[in-house]
Formats: structure tokens, C-alpha cells, sequence
């Protein structure tokens, strides 16, 4: 099922899922180049060819894209905070630079797109709990627009142009490579800070749900995205569980023998109560299924953190 | 249900929609203020405060949107087909000028936008026939996935800022004041080739299906959309019945009492073959019905043209 891709190339390589996705790439014996703008391990992309590059400027894009067939693209130059303080740059940054990237891909004869979508914000508060691909999507942020829309070009693209893609809807990520920028990254964020003994700033009260994934999970299903031979276009990628922060929390605390220091503040308006996402597609069509437990991440993330001080 | 609005101004007042919403809000007695780059039918436009700038410069926006109450946003910079040869420029004037008109309606305190939407494009191939608001919005033409996305701007605005909106997907208008566009106002070009006994070209073989609705009845719309008080935001402006294009062209020979000239031309990958919108929602909530049969329409339409040589 899971199959290695001809010849790739990563977007975003240098952040938490590039960094994963390239070693996973190298270690399965794929010709990958790692593209990106700055990249946060370096020397974790050994055996990629390391392409310094910014997805906004369409001729390092089309430079670094020719001669591969599946693109990997990770990128998301803002977060869902950013993203709604400046909706215009959020526009230009995510959807006008993957417009160019669909037009260098066409025109290069790329063989597919596979995009990083997200599971987390597309939906927007939704009805139902876990949410099904086919639930309306209505986000509360920019970050997730865009997304969608970006979604949208990459439909418009196949039916214009025959340009081959797949989404994956992906929820909360976390584990091995992930390093905590504001407000992303919630469980990198209380590992890294317990570590260091460190107080943390929360956004609400604790009651948030989310659908947590590990990352090698997600890993395998960019993999099994890139060689699906189906006529299915987009998949959740998720637990389909859904899990509070306070229960992270907990969990965290559990494993670490330690209370976190944490201060409470006012919940955000770009936060919905409850995000889970439905996987039954991805496990029909791609043969998919999430193999590690929440705690079983937990502690190879943690083993990650403390290997690194 | 249908009252007039405080003081309002039309963003794109020079076209087919504006010049009719215009003429009607000024014979209605409100204050209003018909904002365009270009104004087809100037002299049509007494009694209304005209104002001539471009949508994309943010500074004549602004200075044309101080101190009204009500925008109506029936701006489109391009054309389906325009639109997908050039996506990016196609994001750039409607998404990011729409995005620019969100700020500055939020910073001036405007009460209301009304934004005119497609019906036509927006859903893209249907399933259900007539299609309501509640189904997948899978645009096949860039001009659509614009459109949804400045829909979802709406709603985030409002979620982040509590800029209040209404959403009018229109179906295909036809009437008075338009003017045939390449590829766009199907009724109003084989009406004026006929009358200057012009052979006409189409693509396609004539049974591709549309919901054509006199614009008098979308004029209604807007205004009821203006004052509407209910927590319902997108509304199909349609009559819920479809015509096939030789439906059209045998109900304007009828009345002309001629037979067309038409030269056939292969479809083209923008059109969806079928597109009938339902309209219970609007009929519901708005109070708003279409009142003009398609023949009554077609009589005005081919009146105003006979008026015009």
C-alpha cells in the first residue's frame, strides 16, 4: 500500500513535518530534495538535497520543482493568529504563492500535489463529532480560508488541466522535531517548558478538545497520499478521538512524575470548543490507520526533548 | 419586509445590476452613492451621488464608503473565463479588494454589506437539481472559487468583528441595461444580434440548462437583503425553474417573430451543463418571491432594446 514515491520534493521542508517527512523519505531509499526557507535541524536532512529556497518566489519554486514528480506541499507561512491579524498578506503568503505553484507544476509535468491541509480549523465549529470530510466547511479563522481555498485551485486545476493532487486534512500533529511557536505546538510547548521547569501561558480554561495524531502516523499517510491510486481526493488524518487540554495535561504530568506550571488566559476567538475529525475514509481507501497511542507519543516525544539538553 | 435602506452605496454601480439597483433605490427615495470605474448608462443614474474610482485602490474606496450605512458589493473584476486564464491576478482584484473593503467597512462603522454572489458557478456539477444553499460548494472555475472565498471573509469578519452581512447567490439575470460581455449575458447578446440581424456564435449544443431571472426580481432581492432582520445569511436569488439555451433562443424567436442566426461552437470546460437553484430559503425568510415570468422578462428586455436604436 504504502509505496515509495519516485522522485519528491518537500515544501516546507525544514519545519516539523518536512523534517519528519525528509528522513522518513531518505531513510525508505527516495531521491528527495528538502526545500524551505530556513530549516530548524539541518543535519536531521542528511541524505536530501537541501534546496535554500522561499515558496513566495516563484523562480527558486520552479528552479527547485523541475525534474520531480510528487510535490510535498507542507508549507504555511503564517498560523491561524497571524493569518487574522493580516488576512492580506495570509492571501498573498498561502494562496496566490500555491496558484504559482500549481502553474509551475503543470507546466513542469509534475505527476501529483499532495497538501497539508488542515483537519484542525477547516471545518469551523462543527455539527458533527468527529467531523466527516463531507461536513460543511466554515472556518473561524483566515489561516483556515485560505486552506480551503487553497483546496479548491488544486480541484480546479485537475478538472482544467488533468494536474493530479491529494489533501490530507491533517489534526493536531505533535512529537519528535516539533518546537513551539506561539500559540502551535501545545504539547511541545508543555514537554519543552516542564523540562526546563519553566511556567506556561494557556489560552482558556482547559476544557479545549482536540484531535491529537503523532507524527509518524501522519508521515505514513503523506506516503500512502502519494502513490493512492483511488479517485478520492481528500482525507482526514487524525485519531478520531478527541482528547481536552486538561487530559493532556494530565497525561503529560503522568509521564514526566511532575505538576506543570501553567497560567490561565482568556480563550481566543480563532479557537473552536471541539475539533475530532472522522478517519473511516482514510482507513477504506488508503488502508490507513493511526498506530501509536496517545501515551506511546507522549513518551517518544518526551525521550525526544530530554535527548536534545 | 422590503423598506429602504438609510444611506447606501453601490460598488459597481456602472453595470447591468448596479445601474438597475441604483435607478431603483433612487426612485425609492434613499441616499445613495453609485461607485465604479466605468458607467455604461450615466445619465441613467440621476438622482444618485456618483462617484468614480477604482475597487482595487483602497484609498477611493474609503473615501467613497465614509459615511453609509449599507454597502452593496456587486463588483466583478472578471469574468468566468478571464478568471482561469489568469487566477492569480483574478485573486488579487476580487479576494484581496474584497478583503481591503472588509477593513475599511469595519474601520468606518458600516452597518451592512450585501454581496453579490454567483448561483451559477458556485456550486459547481450538483447533485441535487434545484440546488440549495446547503450543498457543496466545488467551483469548476477560478471566478467560483473566488466568490466562495470572499463568502467565508463575510463570515469571519462578522465572527472576529461582528460585521454584519448578507450573501445573494444569484442565479443568471437578465433585463434592461445589460450589456453583452464576451462569454457573459447570453439573453441580452442573441436579443441585439437579432435586432441588428447579426448571426451569433455559442458554445456548446444549446441544452445547457440555467435559471434566468429578471433582474427587476433580484433588485427586490437586494433591497429585502438590505433590511433583512433574521440570523440567515446566504440566500439563492433564482426562480428555481431551468431553461435549456434552445429553450431561450425558441422563446425569443417567438417574440421577435425571426428566426436566429447561430453559429455552434464546442463547450467550454467552465460550464456546468445544469445550474437551477432553489429558492424556498429566500422565500421563507425574506419574504421575497420572483414576481416576472420569463416571457413578461423577455418582453421588457427586448422593449428596452427596441427603445435604445
Amino acid at each position: 500500500m504504502i509505496s515509495r514515491p519516485p522522485s519528491c520534493i518537500v515544501l516546507g521542508a525544514g519545519g516539523f513535518l518536512g523534517t519528519n517527512l525528509c528522513r522518513w523519505l531518505v531513510a525508505s531509499g527516495a531521491r528527495v530534495r528538502a526545500f524551505g526557507r530556513q530549516f530548524l535541524f539541518p543535519r536531521e536532512l542528511e541524505g536530501a538535497d537541501v534546496f535554500q529556497g522561499d515558496f513566495s518566489d516563484p523562480l527558486a519554486l520552479a528552479a527547485a520543482i523541475e525534474g520531480h514528480e510528487v510535490v510535498f506541499h507542507l508549507v504555511h507561512a503564517t498560523t491561524p493568529q497571524s493569518a487574522n491579524r493580516d488576512m492580506i498578506g495570509d492571501v498573498q503568503r498561502s494562496v496566490v504563492s500555491s496558484l504559482a505553484l500549481l502553474d509551475i507544476s503543470r507546466t513542469l509535468g509534475v505527476k501529483r500535489i499532495v497538501f497539508v491541509s488542515s483537519g484542525g480549523v477547516i471545518y469551523g465549529p462543527a455539527k458533527r463529532i468527529p467531523t466527516p470530510e463531507s461536513a460543511p466547511t466554515d472556518p473561524i479563522s483566515a489561516y483556515g480560508v485560505s486552506k480551503l481555498a487553497i483546496e479548491k485551485y488544486l480541484a480546479l486545476y485537475e478538472h482544467l488541466h488533468g494536474l493530479d493532487y491529494r489533501v490530507l486534512r491533517v489534526a493536531n500533529p505533535f512529537g519528535p522535531f516539533q518546537i513551539p511557536r506561539k500559540h502551535q505546538g501545545i504539547i511541545a510547548a508543555l514537554i519543552s517548558r516542564a523540562l526546563d521547569d519553566e511556567s506556561i501561558q494557556i489560552w482558556g480554561d482547559g476544557t479545549v478538545v482536540r484531535d491529537y495524531i503523532f507524527v509518524t502516523d501522519v508521515i505514513d499517510a503523506l506516503a500512502a497520499a502519494a502513490s493512492d491510486q483511488s479517485g478520492t481526493r481528500i482525507f482526514n488524518i487524525g485519531t478520531g478521538q478527541g482528547r481536552s487540554l486538561r487530559e493532556v495535561i494530565a497525561a503529560i504530568e503522568r509521564q514526566l512524575g511532575q505538576t506543570l506550571r501553567i497560567e490561565w488566559k482568556p480563550a481566543r476567538p480563532v479557537d473552536v470548543p471541539t475539533s475530532v475529525i472522522a478517519v473511516e475514509r482514510a482507513r477504506e481507501v488508503l488502508g490507513w490507520v493511526p498506530k501509536t497511542s496517545f501515551e506511546e507519543g507522549l513518551r517518544e516525544t518526551i525521550g525526544w526533548w530530554r535527548s536534545r539538553t
